[in-house]
């Protein structure tokens, strides 16, 4: 069933008795795979012969844009099966992407129960626990035996996704504690669950942000988390198959953030030329007008280019490295903020190392640009003076790249500014200036012009 | 437990009976982190309480510089506790990471079957599934009963980490199916595994890269995933929480490669001035001098610029700019491959793609700068000529930095070279050099000189 022809002649043919048998042997994955890649009047001939459930796992895994043209070209009927089977999270995912127009649609076609759960979703801060959260796990009280959990289990099972860990609540709907079937499965039957259940519990709440969520998992080893709400009630769980997209995501964000562009999280592919300007243009056109500014330096020293005119072959090697070195101690220490490694208070530490590695760094590229200066232009005072005037900015450059490197990304973290924003970009067009100023400065006093 | 200080005065006061039952009430994750925080001394007398199933697990969680510490001040005794306890995959990452006298000590004091088994882990190639696996998961044959699989959870569970998914083998432990504990709670007592197992598997073997392994993961929701040899045979399975690892380690390797640097994955502030500064100055030098080269064109315009002097103002504008957009477009690109969203074959759509994009964003760019260049030098035929020289430039320089960061991470990937090092460092290189040549190329035409 891998072979897209196949399926295609399959669907052209109407063969959807042999279609439905062996769509459903794939994995939900793989149909959704399938799918995107079908023109949307075959892509719906496809999911109308799906079984219900198994339609909506296949629905979860499609991009946004593929699930709205289905939901354009679906019945009531076939729309009101779609978002009842949804676990709520994917609803709630699902939801959040459409237009207004589609999703009250949709909305409108649920039952009321189903509604409200997903606009009570729908309120929780963007990337926040809340919206992450499923509102299906497992409950048990203290006082059942491990027998009644495992009857418990049994009953409600089929129609939850995780029942490995069970979570324990009073008649407050508190959480006391949690059971794993683990733990179940190696005690007595006739045992109280009060006193297996493990009362050490790491909980994060409905507001609390995912990158903060997968943190915990990432430290705890967990496989889900209870999630409390402002009074710490139980409300619902995240799953660990939720946190790797999170880490994903997060990633993704601040790859772009560094790049200077403005975070979507839409396949590059999937958006359209238009989308792609708008992410990128705001922040070019900030650090243009910037880069204008550093230019408007150079102008001030327009006697001095004149009169020696071999001072500019030395601008962009001083301005690449300046912007490279920036580039790589900006990411060394916005990663560590991400990762949980490095924290403000670190501020000291860091720019004592950064000061050093530069002096290292910036000493080995000195010497090299030394040399290479005096092989270029022969040995006299000149290319002597010359080569000191070069070497002496890019150590400077080097040092300060690295410096302001290190602590903009923990400044912005202190500012409750996101630290990626103060990557490469940034940092090359703050280094530049001052690397030019001091390039012409030492350039004026050595060689008097 | 979580204050320090209290930690600390137990220790200088020797209380241990109380520090073994404070602590074991900890997650051992958070005992881990104080064992970081104490010196080498205090670290030894906390580890030494612990019970040796916990200490083995906090040890798994210590930074592998804290493990060399304990282990040197450790007994042989104790040495053999630690070794013995640890969970294979865990054992293995440690071992790995000590140099080689401390990790032959180690293996000397393991009994044979454990220094057999880790180093047979040893040889499966660096970052492979092999690396990542586990050996201990739970077993099942076709013809047993769900009692009967029950009572083998029950018998071999409490010494194995993951039992929810069990695995189903011939007597030539080949794969035949999984069951998991789920399917077994939902099913009769008396249903035989073969009937209930799930036929439709997702394999990895032992030598697929960790990155192709996530992958798998993330797009099935997977908590296991079995791992066979090269005779198809089942060896071991790989869980969700090494997964995430995973996916943190290869984002960190891609950010710092991306910022040209070695990649290293030792926390920032674990990492000493000359391990750092390794990691930077070889790009840096190769980078530094492709500069050179770009300078060396500025040479070869020596008279232009003795001529017109305010040309040099550009440089920066021309050279940042180019540099960042360069960046944008191969940020999207190398993302985009890292998440397989991407793939060489779509090399024609992305190159049409970057040029409209660069078109919108560079023709924008270029209006912005026509403007600035008439309003601040005023609005002579002169002005006009260079304002006209700057924007079609700029304008170039976009769409090539656009195209050149699109294509050049597709072409490494063909390569089999790692997407990563086609980022911002080496692209605003390329960039700067042909920006400038046609800078001066249509300054020289236009304006004369």
């Amino acid at each position: 069933m891998n072979n897209h022809d196949e399926l295609e002649k399959l669907i052209d043919e109407k063969q959807f008795q042999l279609l439905r048998s062996g769509v459903t042997e794939v994995n939900s994955a793989d149909v959704a795979a399938m799918i995107e890649k079908l023109s949307a009047e075959k892509a719906v001939l496809l999911f109308r012969v799906l079984p219900k459930d198994y339609a909506a796992e296949v629905f979860a895994d499609l991009y946004s844009d593929t699930q709205k043209s289905l939901i354009e070209r679906l019945s009531d009927a076939e729309i009101f099966d779609v978002i009842e089977e949804l676990f709520l999270d994917d609803a709630v995912d699902f939801i959040e992407e459409m237009p207004a127009t589609i999703a009250n649609k949709v909305l409108n076609r649920a039952t009321k129960e189903t509604r409200e759960r997903i606009n009570r979703f729908l309120k929780y801060p963007e990337n926040s626990a809340g919206t992450k959260m499923t509102v299906e796990y497992i409950n048990l009280k203290k006082d059942m035996t491990v027998a009644e959990a495992f009857d418990r289990i049994r009953n409600v099972g089929s129609t939850i996704e995780t029942i490995y860990t069970c979570y324990v609540t009073d008649s407050m709907r508190m959480l006391k504690g949690v059971v794993t079937v683990k733990d179940l499965l190696l005690s007595n039957l006739e045992q109280v669950i009060g006193d297996i259940m493990d009362t050490n519990l790491i909980i994060t709440h409905t507001d609390t942000d995912q990158e903060e969520v997968a943190r915990l998992f990432e430290k705890y080893d967990l496989l889900n988390i209870p999630v409390t709400d402002s009074e710490n009630r139980l409300v619902g769980i995240i799953t660990v198959d939720d946190v790797i997209d999170v880490v994903q995501e997060e990633a993704t964000e601040d790859f772009q953030i560094m790049a200077a562009m403005t975070p979507s999280d839409k396949p590059y592919l999937k958006t359209n030329v238009a989308r792609l300007a708008k992410n990128r243009i705001t922040w070019l056109i900030f650090l243009m007008v910037a880069a204008m500014i550093t230019g408007g330096i150079l102008e001030t020293f327009e006697e001095a280019i004149a009169a020696v005119p071999l001072l500019v072959v030395f601008i962009p090697m001083l301005m690449d490295t300046g912007g490279n070195s920036g580039a790589q101690s900006s990411t060394m220490i916005i990663r560590g903020i991400a990762l949980d490694e490095i924290k403000p208070r670190d501020i000291i530490k860091i720019i004592w190392k950064e000061t050093r590695v530069g002096l290292l760094v910036g000493g080995i590229l000195s010497g090299i640009n030394f040399l290479r200066i005096w092989l270029t232009y022969g040995s006299n005072t000149d290319v002597f003076r010359v080569a000191f005037v070069v070497s002496s900015t890019l150590l400077f450059t080097v040092i300060l790249a690295n410096v302001v490197g290190g602590i903009l990304p923990l400044i912005a973290k202190k500012c409750k500014i996101d630290p990626a924003v103060m990557a490469a970009p940034l940092i090359t067009t703050v280094v530049d200036a001052s690397s030019l100023l001091v390039f012409f400065t030492i350039a004026k006093i050595l060689l008097k012009i």
